[in-house]
């Protein structure tokens, strides 16, 4: 069932629309655990049309959400507003544009903060391990019930990127094409070394209690000092040093002091709180812990075994100053495409910003992506 | 005054010599602060020459100490223990080997631990700011102390490269030589980052207490944590990828479970609980403060200015993978040096293991380091 919630200011701009799907049928992960009364928030932009088979599909990455474009009540704007809309790229007068919020997710979708039908309380840490693989599971499940036919494109970066990357994998006979950007086929070291401290970071906090937090704040601190790790990896050395280099947040006399700080400390603690005033602790460990296990080459094969599934065209985006997704892991995504004989363009972002910059470099963005777009275009 | 202890089995063997230097007299600190009875622990590697003037000081890193070469009593043996000995890089038949651990420290040199004669108690976060410079005025008391009318070289890595510039800048009359490695002239916007969030950890450890943990254990927690983020910034993506790629540390049936843990994690928490058993907290603080107000040309004008107070020769060595200090940050030293006219040479260590390669890849070093030292050789 399809529960349209009643309109916001911004369907009636006609732009956006949050809607909740509930899918009842126990869903088998693949730990093998099941899960029932899955709840998915997703918004659409554009209309689907009478064949069903106009719909760009676009995943967020870890902390994003389903409001992909468009501005919430709140007066916050889509993470990808530049992109989707009509007339842009992903353009919503010729496509359906859905995003849903993941499984594990807090913004809407079943996760560790939603209450656990068995026992009524919260589920925290009881909630069952999720991966890359289950999260597309359930975006199938709504696609189905959006009566969708054919997805022209999967679209996404970071763990979003992940996502597409599975749906090539894990459902070609539905995928048309797909853009990953800034995203790999399976988790570095280096990738789940990051995870690994941003963990240590919310499970040190006592304020975590084991995740049995709810209905308190939770361990603020640590998602805060999880965030402003993760930031880091986000950017580069060009952009910190360009937009901070070495100023004092703090007036100079107070420069030979503990307390004293530079801009680039001042700007993390903001990115780290502001974080925890949206997101959930035991959300954040349960993501990135899909992460640290995404691998699409699991229960297929190899990698090239797992992409030769997919009969579609892929549109494969780096970004030059990116180190946590350094632009050589799409490159391999490249080589393999190809030798498998499958149509693969690369195109690579040329910023300072980093791994951020799928989120930032509009204009790079659009023109890398939109002859791709365009061509995909229902004819 | 200097203090030389009871000898060791290692003074037997002749190699390294353990000592602790006082200085009763003020020293006025950076930041205006005064300290007295200061101690510092040091190792001499080979003998001081008729004329004094065939010193190699040597500059330890955040986490180094005084133990440079050789083996203490416990058989841990010294961070540069490949570089200096007889027949060494640095020949111990001669060159007299200088090093000692730095002011604000926490390994026989005063520190946050140490007791603040004033109240009788260790000093904890009430022990003055530090700066990298104030580490070269204790070391250059230290110097002219055991009687030294010339250092040949002054060489270190990292921190101990920010020293080694300082003193080039500070008492250029007394330092012939120098050898930065895989360091800046001040710290970068990324450096001090990374910096920001191991403090996070420490300082957000209820351990902690403001500082006030004597004579407990402290943050062991937060300070582990700060290690295992800093223990990655040493790295490199590459080296993880070889090293643990996606190895799993626990039993594959342990795959979908939120305590499974890969390699690289399991290696990260070994290193992170590893420093918390010879290492102060509060000293780690102080250090990395230092570490960011680490600039050159502070007090002094330009970068250039401050370099062009160096009358003698340069052997800058630069790492390429390592992204905390780009090889780029040493060419630039390079090119200021170049431009002012002097002595320079670059030397870049081709390796996959990061910032940490100076304490790896001892071949490299001794292929790029031995010639300019054989020629600083007293004639």
């Amino acid at each position: 069932m399809v529960n349209n919630q009643a309109a916001s200011p911004i369907q009636q701009q006609g732009l956006s629309t949050r809607q909740v799907a509930l899918f009842n049928e126990p869903l088998v992960l693949e730990s093998g655990r099941e899960l029932t009364n899955i709840t998915v928030a997703y918004e659409t932009y554009g209309k689907l049309n009478d064949k069903a088979n106009n719909v760009i599909l676009v995943c967020h990455a870890l902390t994003g959400d389903a409001l992909a474009a468009g501005k919430d009540g709140n007066g916050t704007i889509g993470w990808w507003d530049d992109m989707i809309g009509p007339g842009k790229t992903f353009d919503t007068n010729i496509f359906f544009v859905v995003c849903a919020n993941v499984l594990g997710g807090c913004q809407g979708t079943t996760g560790t903060a939603s209450i656990n039908p068995e026992t009524n309380r919260p589920w925290g840490m009881s909630f069952p391990v999720i991966t890359i693989k289950d999260m597309v599971k359930v975006q199938y499940k709504l696609m189905l019930q959006l009566g969708v036919k054919k997805i022209k494109i999967v679209a996404g970066g970071s763990m979003g990127g992940m996502q597409v990357l599975e749906w090539a994998v894990m459902y070609p006979e539905l995928v048309e094409n797909i853009i990953p950007i800034a995203t790999s086929c399976r988790l570095s070291a280096l990738g789940i070394a990051y995870n690994e401290v941003g963990r240590k970071a919310i499970m040190q906090d006592p304020d975590w209690q084991g995740g049995d937090y709810y209905p308190g704040l939770g361990p603020i601190n640590g998602l805060s000092l999880a965030r402003m790790i993760a930031t880091i990896t986000y950017k580069s050395d060009e952009s910190f040093s360009l937009r901070f280099g070495r100023n004092l947040a703090t007036p100079p006399k107070e420069i030979f002091d503990n307390n004293s700080c530079f801009e680039v400390e001042s700007y993390l603690r903001y990115q780290g709180q502001k974080l925890t005033k949206r997101f959930d602790a035991n959300s954040y460990l349960y993501l990135i812990k899909a992460m640290d296990f995404h691998d699409i080459s699991r229960g297929v094969g190899t990698l090239e075994q797992a992409l030769n599934r997919f009969q579609g065209k892929s549109l494969v985006v780096g970004i030059n100053s990116d180190f946590l997704y350094p632009s050589f892991e799409q490159r391999q995504i490249v080589t393999m495409l190809h030798r498998l004989g499958k149509e693969v363009d690369y195109y690579e972002i040329d910023s300072p910003y980093g791994h951020d910059a799928f989120l930032i470099e509009f204009k790079q963005m659009e023109k890398g992506l939109g002859d791709f777009v365009k061509k995909c275009s229902v004819k």
